[in-house]
């Protein structure tokens, strides 16, 4: 039966027990027309086109795809080819020639664009409100702010019409519209998701950004999209080894802001933030981040804000009559910044990088509310641009300080409306956040979205940290056995036995077996998969002798870790134990002979 | 005896056969009188300071240090405690409370500071005559330029003074004076040696570079300066094992400017260029370097201009008859920039940086002139602003490409000027760019600055260093071919040509080759032994797909590094190219064939 909320693992099961991406497809088309959201979609892929890729899909089978059969929308300043990009001002309208690199690679793992959705125009706001097509519709607080830049992406995945979708984030605006919705909102590490076909808003700091119901489907979105673009000036590679799938840790050092410097709507707010760092478990140390609500001031007074009218140039100085009044104002005040006003603004954002990169040596995350509270579509008509400020509060420094971070519901207030929190953690920290936010998720007493449901408990790890990399131990080296302390010494730590795939001969070489891969005849081999740090691999690596040495091992569920292998040449004439399955059980047999 | 050119090998052995540092500190004052240039220091260490100082450094005897009793003069806008830093601008002037890390540094490894020297005011200018104290006198061609900004700089090395000195290099101060005084000098990557304690020209691109009289001098006064600084917002951290030692490899991919990018004063410049291209030794690309010279262009029309002007705006604004009269128009015209024109500007930077990523993972470095030629001083007093220009032609693209460079001299043209070359290679990479350029300085057919005097022949490649281990490449991996890039990303560093013992097969597996040890039927298989930083080695291997992996090799020494070896079944009826002795040599084959 087709699932209520449309999280990765209900969708995979789904169609594991036999059903259909067409029925996934024809569900999310049910939904977009029982939700009637006329502010939602700017652009909709047709009924027809939907049906006939989801189609195409059942036809093909899954093939290893990720993101199969995935109902998505993405925020309308991404390209996607056959539809314009607006960014939400008409006259700017283009008929982009290709598609994203970032959608390419969604498409290619399987997933069914639904069509293009409403921002605050040009991604400049924070609240939703800032469309000439309309405001579209929270599904959880009808009477609140969708939130925004993203509005459309968020309330999309909100009301259960899409399974994940795509946002930009630049100051906020991939992490506002998760709390206000009570959804999840990842906005990763700068240039680690390519920005072509975006429409700058400040080129430097823009992110995509993902939103989806629960944190592990937001990990598994940003794995696919993730890498360099060779033509992207932006893009940047993440450290090898590097990986979104969310990484729990047995112990974390995280810290919060100095109670003085929380701004909080309401207590009811605050109540909730405090209760979050509760549940995060251990000592949270107090830290004065001072000097990132400062750089944050100077995003939309300093030289950035002369950035997106740099970008936009043309639409200012020309057709400015064609601009929403309120993003109008805000872009015409780039006009007549100064250069040397700008190098001070540049000069300052390296000293927050800075500051920053010292603060995240001795912790692994940063807690933040994600915005002082979740404000009525009335506060924002009587103060459209003071309430907007103050919903970058907390997240307008991320970008310029070079972080990454992840948005999660934190509960509701006693009035209904929703709260939440928002991890920050250094560049390429994705996973680390994932695994922290993940478990903070699960025990926020929420549901999924305006859809109810439990939220997903966290999946035991494969936790694979930044910095680490996995190798499968298939003898000596495994938890027990006598050389186990060489892997401990070297930084390693268990992440879960595994089995090879079946291509592979066991022999006994005395004190230690050797793996070779064979080109038939071939079985699996049990084994541990275990984390070491990259840096380690080396030096472990110097001390194994030879016949053995370190390569690709497939392992059965067709990921390929780093794996001991021997030289063929090396177990000839060795006693071929492949029979007994691993090296445990072949030891097992001998004591027991 | 003293040696008449202060190399550090020649002082080294000085010390070691039982000379003084005092009697090096009272050559130096010696020199200085001899040479008796009054537009030279703008602030001396008392001699007796000096002399008290080598004294003291004699008392405590070598202990190690790297620089031990090495007479060095400073550019007058870096901080020296006890001496004012003033940017050749009397009225800037200020006593600094610390000396800047890099000072700091160089006087912790035991050299001896003589003082500060004149430069183009505010480092401001690329010919050495922009100063309210006069112009350094050049020793190799009186009737020429200094060069500049660091003007002293550079001449108190070539007058025998120093054995070394500090410059800055924003858009070419730390080249073109090496150019001019027929010595090396070398300006470091953007961030590895901190900027704390310079008088800002571009914050964001400004270096601390070296003068030295050979290659390995200016490289092993970098490794002594270079290294994070935390509380230095522009300083950032070297990749693992990052060394400056000269590091030579036996094949290079070489890249020159397309012909008709080249402009020269002379024939004889340009017949200069030539010959050093041809001593470079095989095969030089021609690249077209456009779009560097056009960002380069933006450095004094465009936003960088007032990041000169943002540093000293208090000068420009309140004391602007204090101001050289050149240096004066260039920094007021940074008033008026608009911020939306520096961000087009920072946006083609972004560009600049990446068309530089990719020009340098198909080329080992890049040989330019270091200047269309050495002009007279008349030259410059006729035309001060389009003479000056005309000196960065191939200087100013490089910081803002985020590259590092190294001029060495390439001879004279038949009137006595010099002529020099520089190799620019991607950031980090100054041991590479160091191992090309000792071996094209001792080939050039000069002395050491006005010294004469052979310039030193290239020590031999260092063995292991301490850190590092040794891995053999056997295919595309090596020097030349297109994965080396990846080899030296990682940190590799060339030690030297190998065979395996005659224990392998090689088979050709498209793009790659692939080892195998085998048990009879085994030939020596050509290979290049890298030394990698032991951290480096997981990362490298994460990127290595199956069926290739890293294991012991042995090789025809006995020896038995690290090296590619290749799973057995994954060479199942790829060729047996084993016959051809190599990867190298079956190449050829296909070439010819």
């Amino acid at each position: 039966m087709l699932p209520a909320a449309f999280t990765l693992p209900a969708l995979a099961r789904y169609i594991a027990s036999g059903g259909s991406p067409v029925a996934i497809a024809a569900e999310a088309l049910r939904r977009i027309k029982a939700w009637g959201d006329p502010a939602l979609f700017l652009a909709r892929v047709p009924a027809e086109a939907v049906l006939a890729r989801a189609e195409a899909l059942a036809a093909e089978g899954k093939r290893g795809r990720p993101l199969f059969g995935l109902p998505f929308v993405v925020k309308d300043n991404i390209d996607c080819a056959g539809l314009p990009t607006t960014a939400a001002c008409p006259d700017y309208a283009y008929q982009p020639a290709s598609d994203s690199p970032a959608v390419a690679r969604l498409l290619a793992a399987g997933a069914v664009l639904l069509g293009k959705v409403n921002l605050d125009q040009f991604a400049t706001g924070l609240n939703g409100t800032r469309s000439p097509h309309g405001t579209p519709r929270n599904p959880v607080v009808p009477d609140c702010i969708p939130g925004g830049s993203s509005s459309g992406s968020a309330t999309a995945v909100a009301a259960g019409i899409a399974a994940f979708s795509l946002g930009t984030d630049t100051a906020g605006s991939g992490r506002v519209p998760a709390m206000v919705n009570n959804i999840v909102g990842l906005k990763p590490s700068l240039g680690l998701v390519p920005t072509l076909g975006v429409v700058p808003a400040c080129r430097s700091l823009d992110c995509i950004s993902i939103f989806a119901l629960a944190v592990e489907d937001a990990a598994t979105v940003l794995e696919v999209m993730a890498g360099p673009e060779r033509e992207d000036r932006y893009s940047r590679p993440a450290p090898a080894g590097w990986r979104a799938v969310p990484a729990p840790q047995p112990h974390w050092r995280l810290a919060a802001p100095l109670v003085e410097q929380l701004v909080f709507d309401t207590p009811a707010d605050a109540a909730l933030y405090e209760a979050a760092l509760a549940r995060a478990g251990g000592p949270v140390a107090r830290v004065d981040i001072a000097p990132f609500l400062a750089i944050a001031r100077r995003l939309y007074d300093g030289a950035w804000v002369a950035e997106r009218t740099a970008a936009l140039r043309g639409m200012v100085t020309e057709r400015p009559g064609s601009l929403h009044p309120v993003t109008r104002g805000i872009l015409e005040a780039g006009l007549d910044k100064r250069t040397i006003d700008a190098w001070d603004d540049l000069d300052a954002a390296a000293e927050a990088r800075r500051l920053a990169r010292r603060l995240f040596e001795g912790i692994d995350a940063l807690i933040l509310p994600t915005a002082p509270g979740t404000p009525a579509l009335a506060d924002l008509a009587a103060e459209p641009v003071a309430a907007n400020s103050r919903l970058g509060t907390y997240t307008n420094f991320v970008n310029i300080c070079d972080l990454a971070a992840l948005a999660v519901p934190a509960g509701f207030r006693p009035d209904g409306r929703p709260f939440g929190i928002t991890l920050v953690g250094p560049a390429f920290a994705e996973a680390r956040l994932a695994g922290l936010g993940a478990r903070l998720h699960a025990s926020a007493g929420v549901g999924l979205g305006a859809l109810g449901g439990a939220v997903p408990a966290p999946s035991a790890p494969p936790a694979l940290a930044p910095g680490e990399l996995p190798l499968l131990a298939i003898g000596a080296h495994m938890a027990g056995l006598p050389l186990n302390p060489q892997i401990l010494r070297h930084g390693g730590r268990f992440l879960a036995e595994a089995r090879t795939a079946p291509l592979y001969r066991l022999h006994d070489l005395g004190k230690r077996p050797g793996l070779v891969r064979v080109a038939e005849g071939g079985v699996a081999v049990a084994g541990e998969v275990w984390a070491l740090p990259a840096a380690s691999v080396g030096p472990f690596l110097a001390e194994i002798p030879p016949p053995l040495g370190f390569g690709r091992v497939t392992l059965q569920d067709g990921s390929s870790p780093l794996g001991f292998l021997c030289e063929a040449v090396g177990v000839a004439g060795m006693p071929d134990i492949s029979a007994t399955g691993g090296w445990r059980a072949y030891l097992a047999t001998r004591e027991n002979a």
